[in-house]
């Protein structure tokens, strides 16, 4: 039985799964090393969220990308002696104007989609130094690369471009959105569970530490909250989401702020964290009596209908709203105070279904349907690599 | 017969008008200096545009803001040589955080205004400079500062902020919203021909070669699609609109480019110009075959139609829309493509009432009903100034 390795390496994490080869594959352990590069600790668990190996790492596996890989492989192969990987398929945050679908990857890809770093300064190098660490590893597994911007590639003009100098466009700097795996795999299953519902139009409300909108006709994404970085559209954790750029312009000229320093103010002390001045973490904020923790999730509620409303707009109307991650899946008091003003569009929200966790959470008679479907990137990653391990041409 | 001027500084140029008191002030003329520090122009028309001057300024007055007034005066006092100017009312685009009206402009008050060029360092500076012109030309008249941010002054948190860390919101980085004048006016005159309508939901677009949306409840101004600075949100003639802040970072990293080089790319170079690559003009794109033309201004309709739906949000719903400004009141090809896709929304436009230039545009079936009502923000101000000549205290 052959298996696939799915790894998704953020600036300071790996993110891993193992999945054994199906019809649907089957996720066998998932695992993370995070603080990689500090005090790095590795957690892996198995199918039914059962606990495999919770340690902290050797220095010798805890400073870069390619040791935090080492100890997610001996993990695995002590859990799993028997596992053959043929295929190790990547996150990859960007695929630039060209990747609209999975690929899989040679020397030629890598150099291409090292030209994305300024793109996703802070993502892109990540994701490549972890495809490296696995081309040494696995040097005879087919490496495949899945794009977080691939599902939005078939944007229509305007809704890819800002009102920039043309030259701005043909160099790349376009509207690309994010979190396209996610929403491969909840239009996927929408599609499944309610065939009439993807066929019409939808808004998928991917709300996690990272959080974004895509507006879908016919399970197409057409829109995006997100644009050229995975700074734009709705608050998230810590970054800021939209903002004017003249509040950039001010922090230069005013502040004599550079690109790092506001780089890291936006991506990592802002949204939540920034607003409330206690946690990135909504169920922290949740639990909180402090008004600025109330605050912050009124901003994170309000932000997100207006989205909804221009969404709306992109697709001229609105059939069915699905939430999904972290928050969107777990969170129901913000369900709930998202949808409480939005009878406007047609979303009567039922409060004891959504309280009691239904996957349909509007009322019958609610013009608009609203679930909750739990997304799950890895799956849609697995499947792209066993397909293109047996359908494309594996690298030699 | 007591008169008022009006007085709005932009860069290099100074828009000006004389009005004569009563119940509803006459305007008797306005006027526009342009290309100050240039070969600057001069042209003032009667109140049934009937030109009453159009000369180039001799070399003594075309250099700055001083000498542009001093030629508007020259002027008013040929063609009106009895007016008797007791008050001056100044266009000031930013009045920061606490001014929510028109106030009498004492030396505490343009201390405090200058405090504000942070905030809008391409307008607020050449607004000072018209008063400081207006004081020296006219010492005993009542000046008064009218703002451009002063109607949106009473936004909701949710709707004032943005997702930073809260010093920011504290040093009044906020979501201000301008073009508060023309809100002001068409509010009014909402109310004076539809009083039902204005006491609901509505959104006016202004829009000109600046172009920004409000949205009003019962008058009020609870949204607005500009934000900090006068880049946000809508595309404008040379302005880029909403833009990604990992777009400026880009801009600064990866090409170098610094605070001025960013302002004036994106406030001079951008917006409709720098998409069509043709002109900021539309009258001049509408008149194109050029698809780079039809490009810019299909994102523009699109971008108005997407605001409209996140305004509506922030209005929890929609009675109404209004259309003003230069474009707004004169591009009926405009108003139709921005109306044609917005049935989801209850907004059904009757094409020959669009075109014939009616009051009301919506069919008598349309559920919102849609306007085009002339913006008249000089008379705004012309009242603020006399209002507060009678009722303020005028400086010593």
């Amino acid at each position: 039985m052959a298996h696939v390795l799915v790894l998704n390496a953020g600036s300071s994490s790996l993110k891993f799964a193992l999945f054994e080869e199906g019809d649907t594959p089957r996720a066998l352990a998932t695992g993370l090393v995070e603080r990689i590069g500090g005090a790095a600790r590795i957690t892996v668990e198995g199918p039914a969220d059962d606990p495999l190996v919770a340690a902290d790492l050797p220095h010798t596996q805890a400073a870069d990308h390619a040791g935090a890989l080492g100890a997610a492989l001996d993990a695995i192969s002590e859990h799993f002696p028997d596992a053959k990987v043929v295929a190790v398929g990547h996150r990859v945050v960007h695929g630039g104007m060209d990747f609209s679908a999975p690929v899989v990857i040679t020397e030629g890809i890598l150099s291409r989609l090292a030209d994305f770093k300024p793109f996703a300064p802070l993502h892109q190098p990540h994701n490549l130094a972890g495809i490296h660490a696995a081309m040494v590893a696995f040097p005879s597994a087919v490496q495949v690369a899945c794009f977080d911007t691939a599902f939005h590639r078939d944007h229509p003009f305007v809704n890819d471009t800002f009102a920039l100098p043309r030259a701005y466009y043909e160099k790349g700097v376009r509207r690309y959105g994010f979190h396209g795996l996610s929403y491969e795999y909840v239009s996927g299953a929408l599609k499944d569970s309610a065939p009439k519902l993807h066929a019409g139009r939808v808004v998928i409300a991917h709300l996690g530490n990272g959080a974004s909108m895509c507006g879908l006709k016919n399970g197409h994404s057409v829109a995006s909250s997100m644009g050229f970085s995975a700074l734009d559209g709705l608050p998230m954790g810590t970054r800021s989401g939209q903002l004017d750029p003249g509040v950039v312009l001010y922090m230069m000229e005013e502040e004599g702020l550079g690109p790092r320093e506001i780089g890291t103010l936006l991506y990592t002390q802002s949204g939540l964290l920034g607003m409330s001045g206690i946690s990135h973490d909504m169920r922290t904020l949740l639990a909180s009596d402090d008004p600025r923790a109330r605050e912050a999730i009124d901003y994170f509620c309000f932000r997100i209908r207006r989205e909804l409303g221009g969404l709306a707009a992109a697709l001229e109307g609105l059939d069915a709203v699905v939430f999904t991650g972290g928050i969107g899946e777990n969170a129901a008091p913000i369900r709930q105070q998202i949808c409480a003003n939005l009878g406007w569009i047609g979303i009567d929200i039922d409060a004891a279904r959504n309280t009691a966790g239904e996957t349909v959470i509007s009322t019958p008679t609610s013009r608009v349907r609203v679930l909750v479907l739990p997304t799950n990137e890895e799956l849609v990653i697995a499947r792209a690599a066993l397909g293109l391990t047996k359908g494309g041409a594996p690298i030699a």
